[in-house]
């Protein structure tokens, strides 16, 4: 059974939660409460932290509670995101910002992020608070340093782990820590439990990095070569740079950062991608981290959950054809 | 004395907390912290904090911690409004939307928030986590109420309550009353420390909606007039409309709310409201606030900081002249 099916059940206690706590008294928060619920995503997040709880025998209302919070949390870090970035397309339909406009989408932004210090303080946990707290500065962080780095294609790798392992790979690993934490797991449970997500997260970030410059038409809901038309520097291009000669590279400086593109810019890149190997090689270096991931887990006595998470680490691969 | 002079050592000991939390590893936020404490405000929030806890002889770490939180909170709110107003001042120099662009502000703010959470958390104190959990519920709440009464002349006045009462009056009432709970405060005095911030905060929000059409030049650093052409629905346009004929209603209609404003027109407004004693009107709501705010102290024995949370009640009427 996959991860999604094991927790079927407690999946479901997150949507009620989810609805209840948006059915607020303000009827347009309520509305992109319920978009928000229609174009759900994969509620990778919430499942770590319930995973881990039901790793230790916890099926109680806290890490319901929790992974509320997460999901929470990261649907108002989507939604500013499409506020900065001014995107249209979320998950394969309309992004909130164009339906109901910047204003709208960066106060339900605030709004949930605040509910979500409301659900944690249910719990009663200051260190579940505290780890996600932490994990909340660090996500803005990473945003912060992604700022930095964009638009500059010779950026250190280093840079690149820094962005994703605060704007993503944080909040995988204290989704996952805080399931381990209210259902008192140890600290050797607690650390992997948060190693785990951590470096699932760096994998997922990665694949999803892949995916803009990846041919094959997937269910990402995204359009494709965003990130290229914005100039975001990710991994493929890093790999790239490294790679190219001089041509290439005034190309890249002309396309990505002075964003002087002409129609079949993206497609050049695509082309530079192949010819280095370049996805592959993105590909190589999040399964090193889906290994360590894995190897994480080795905290945990075996269970059906456990060999869910490893099924789900594995199979974040393969998202990318 | 007055409050600020009598909480000066605490309110430096938060200007440190706020300087050492913004010394990320993060360049930009470090600049944009700096500039937030260079523009810093009047600080109301923090000394209704430290007073509280004063009064309860709580001098210790908690209330600094707090009082550093409930700033976070308001000046997050700041950010993300000057970007949703798209402002180019506050208080008085460049906002940090127009300086660093709008991307920036938002993380910024998102940041200050995720720290406030920290702070918070320091405290060990799950009620004060609570109760700003949920005052900054309120806040995005009132905005949302104030975004759909926007443009609209013809609103109830309850429903500006409404939404004074989320966006402004909740976090002053939060900043006392989380003093009050550090500071190991009875339930009453709890109860008492949020009065006397709630109906601190409906009086101040009234006279800065006031001060956006007073004439008097104040040193209030907003635009004058930024509220009238934003079509924004304030105390004096919702009093002003109960009272206007149907010429002067007409020219609400388009000058509010289909925003066709013509060179003139903010001082048009003024006059009507001249006609009608709306300024006067409104002073008087707020004086009626003030009151309420002082007696709410009741609850607390006579001490130096009581004597000058009433001076700074009766204060806030005097801001306009």
């Amino acid at each position: 059974m996959n991860l999604n099916s094991l927790l079927k059940k407690s999946l479901l206690k997150v949507d009620e939660e989810i609805l209840i706590r948006l059915d607020a008294t303000v009827p347009l928060l309520s509305k992109i409460g319920s978009h928000l619920i229609k174009v759900k995503g994969k509620r990778i997040r919430p499942s770590l932290t319930l995973a881990m709880s039901a790793q230790l025998d916890d099926f109680s209302r806290n890490p319901i509670l929790l992974a509320t919070a997460v999901e929470f949390i990261h649907t108002a870090t989507l939604l500013h995101d499409d506020v900065v970035d001014q995107s249209n397309l979320r998950r394969g339909i309309k992004s909130a910002n164009i339906i109901w406009g910047n204003e709208a989408s960066v106060l339900a932004g605030d709004f949930l992020f605040a509910q979500s210090f409301d659900l944690m303080v249910e719990t009663k946990s200051l260190k579940a608070l505290s780890v996600l707290a932490q994990a909340s500065c660090k996500i803005t962080q990473g945003e912060f340093l992604q700022m930095q780095i964009s638009n500059k294609p010779n950026t250190k790798i280093s840079d690149y782990f820094s962005v994703i392992g605060g704007k993503t790979a944080q909040l995988f690993g204290a989704s996952a820590q805080s399931g381990a934490i209210v259902a008192n797991g140890s600290f050797q449970q607690e650390k992997a439990a948060f190693d785990y997500g951590y470096n699932m997260g760096l994998a997922f970030q990665i694949i999803d990095d892949v995916m803009d410059y990846s041919s094959s038409k997937t269910k990402m809901g995204k359009n494709q070569g965003d990130d290229f038309k914005l100039g975001k520097t990710t991994l493929p291009i890093i790999l790239a740079w490294e790679k190219s000669n001089k041509l290439e590279r005034e190309f890249f400086l002309k396309s990505l950062q002075e964003l002087k593109q002409e129609k079949d810019d993206f497609q050049k890149c695509c082309e530079i991608l192949r010819k280095y190997s370049i996805l592959n090689r993105c590909k190589k270096i999040a399964n090193d981290f889906v290994i360590k991931a894995i190897n994480a887990l080795n905290e945990y006595s075996e269970n059906d959950y456990k060999k869910a998470l490893v099924e789900l680490a594995n199979s974040s691969l393969s998202r990318v054809n």
